[in-house]
């Protein structure tokens, strides 16, 4: 049997296996890593702000002291302790025990994607149809497309999800026989869109949802990461059912844990431990005491503060950098918090077509299509401006507009141009083995 | 909707969810882990024989010193440094670059679990049969009921898996139509059996697969942890495609870190790669640090004769106390390495109904149901002996021997004791609140 080819695998045992494709923003992260690449395309947060001794003295204590119960397995709902906690944190955006959260409803998952996955797990079947923003976060893309479901977008504006397009939406599915399962949604400080769904249109989205029998999924990473006013309190804040809420502490702690939670309606709950169980067994008990002590040790609301300043700066560099140096004819996004922003590009321009240029020019970002099911979206970016420092986020701007006004200038020259007779000229469009 | 049930849940979005019960398994270490009970019935490694200062000291740089990489998102592959040093634990075995194992080819999985449930992702559709050893691992179950696959157990001699059983249950599987995907083995020092494939039964188990052109997952987490001589080489190093190798650092190291992996046949590798970033984005920065960490700069080979000893101690305290306590009619397993002894009850006793009266007698195990897919196995029950000391577990099997003393006294007075009869006498067999 050597020398076995995916086809082989593929034609024997799944079909599933050819169905998966590689993932371009992985492909495009390797690249983006380089040092001489000003990388917009992450989203990932700025650790170095973390109090880095003081965390690394408590981890190390959690090994020396603790390790009989840290380094050993727990259970798969999560420890406790850290429930506790985690209500605590989502106290602070209205979601308490006045609308029915408690530690008895919290699982503790890997990431946030892990929460998305088991949600995903436990109610879609193949070919069901789920409504989101359009754009949406590409890592839910993919536990959508891994569970065979579709994705039916909804269109945004800058105060967020249009309700008009999701009742259009629930409509178009229920006349064509399709079964839709719920609207996953990202209301605060979208990603990939940096826009916020107003406080008004909370209540009307809940509304459709009840009407239309929806499940919600509100996937809030960024809510504590606001720069300006309050943000409208969650979804799950306002309903007690229907509402599964997923967050994360990549965000606001750290990614490397992996530490994320659901807190599902209580009729659920049981049967989320149950399919996480399946899946990993039990989350890290070494890193949910990391993040347990972190919250009950450590000074976490202040370096909430100080990501808030730190990120408002980043974006401030880049709403200026934008404002002073984007060609004519692009348009993008405010955030109010959050790390992203969504980049609109004058007409023609085609952002997965340009990224070769880009890469070459050492900048990075995340084309439109990436978060798109049906891969349209080319004529947008995701621009990232929570790691990268001020000054090499408007350098990064600055490489990234002089690609955009080349391009711009090749299209004065020569028309439409299209993909056949660009590569033909920059000999560089096809993705190269850098992004391959 | 206020106060929804689970049945409004089940009833409106997903049958799957009704189909999911709760985990005996789990019930039942919530009452083990109380102090006064010997647990007999837990899968733990014994932690405390870690070298805990220099583990926690360890951590600790790890965050301080690295935090900006360590705490930061990874990549989906895991590691490449870990995956290298994977490899050097992995050739200790004989699976080494002879047989093709690379780097490039290691998955870093949440522990054996994610490894087991992403293959089972990858390659189960619902109905499909998976074969594995009769009793096979819990958490195993758990993985293919939640792919709504069907298992079909195979039995077990004293040297693992009986070859013409395997064959019969493959012809079986091919005359009623139904599609075989694969067969889940644990070859060595088996959970919860405690035998190990025979050398010999390796090749002919290997080529009754190859033959029938099914998949071999081979799970592979106690080979380090011989007590006698050395286990035949794993299955993976005798064959390079076709056999998915699945480990973990549970065992050797700490499984509240959650680091296991898997070794792929080069073709699917990406395929496992993107099905676990749709599940998890990415396993934990930290934790694999720290496990690379362990590898590269303590003494981990010298770490793993000091498991090994601290458990043969340990078989053997039980070994003794089975022969010297137990209920004539009684056998077991005399497990060569792992952590795990099965023992069969004499004729007539049913370990899963004689649970509430152990944990009366302070004493828990696992009964044989919970590791057969249809209920079967109450003949039988689990005992674990790696974390217990020696004298507790002396004084566990006295405890439980006293109880299958009574079920036998019973049943010599009553003759056979029908579960209706037991729970009017008894009055604790149905699970009480400690057990739902």
């Amino acid at each position: 049997m050597t020398g076995t080819t995916l086809d082989d695998y593929t034609d024997r045992y799944a079909r599933r296996v050819r169905g998966m494709t590689a993932s371009e923003i992985r492909a495009l992260f390797a690249v983006a890593s380089r040092p001489e690449v000003v990388s917009l395309a992450g989203g990932a947060p700025y650790i170095a702000a973390l109090p880095l001794d003081a965390v690394g003295e408590m981890l190390g204590r959690l090994g020396a002291e603790h390790g009989t119960t840290t380094l050993q397995y727990g259970i798969g709902q999560g420890l406790p302790e850290l429930r506790e906690r985690i209500c605590e944190v989502m106290a602070l955006s209205g979601i308490d025990a006045s609308c029915g959260a408690s530690p008895e409803d919290v699982v503790v998952t890997v990431g946030g994607q892990q929460a998305l996955d088991l949600v995903a797990r436990l109610f879609l079947d193949p070919g069901d149809v789920v409504l989101a923003e359009g754009p949406t976060y590409v890592g839910a893309l993919g536990v959508f497309q891994s569970a065979q479901a579709q994705v039916v977008h909804v269109p945004m504006d800058d105060e967020g999800l249009i309700p008009e397009a999701l009742e259009a939406a629930v409509a178009d599915c229920a006349r064509a026989g399709r079964r839709v399962k719920f609207l996953y949604t990202i209301p605060t400080y979208q990603n990939p869109a940096g826009v916020t769904l107003s406080e008004e249109r909370r209540e009307r989205v809940l509304d459709i949802c009840e009407r239309a029998g929806l499940l919600v999924v509100e996937d809030d990473p960024y809510g504590q990461l606001g720069f300006e006013s309050e943000a409208p309190r969650p979804l799950r804040a306002r309903r007690r059912d229907g509402v599964f809420y997923l967050s994360t502490f990549s965000k606001t702690f750290a990614p490397g844990l992996r530490v994320g939670w659901i807190l599902a309606p209580h009729a659920v709950r049981d049967k989320l431990v149950i399919a996480s169980e399946a899946q990993i067994l039990c989350p890290s008990g070494y890193a949910q005491a990391a993040v347990s002590a972190y919250l009950g040790t450590m000074p976490w609301r202040e370096q909430l503060k100080v990501y808030r300043e730190v990120y408002r700066e980043r974006r401030d560099a880049m709403l200026t950098a934008l404002a002073d140096l984007m060609p004519v004819g692009t348009t993008w996004t405010r955030p109010a918090g959050g790390l992203f922003v969504w980049a609109t590009l004058p007409e023609g321009l085609d952002s997965k077509a340009m990224m070769p240029r880009a890469i070459a020019a050492r900048v990075a970002y995340v084309p439109g299509t990436g978060f798109y099911a049906d891969g349209s979206g080319s004529g947008h970016m995701r621009l990232n401006f929570s790691f990268p420092a001020p000054e090499r986020i408007r350098e990064g701007v600055r490489r990234l507009a002089g690609v955009m006004e080349q391009d711009i200038a090749m299209r004065r020259v020569f028309g439409q141009v299209s993909q056949q007779g660009r590569r033909g000229q920059a000999g560089a469009d096809a993705p190269g083995p850098d992004l391959a």
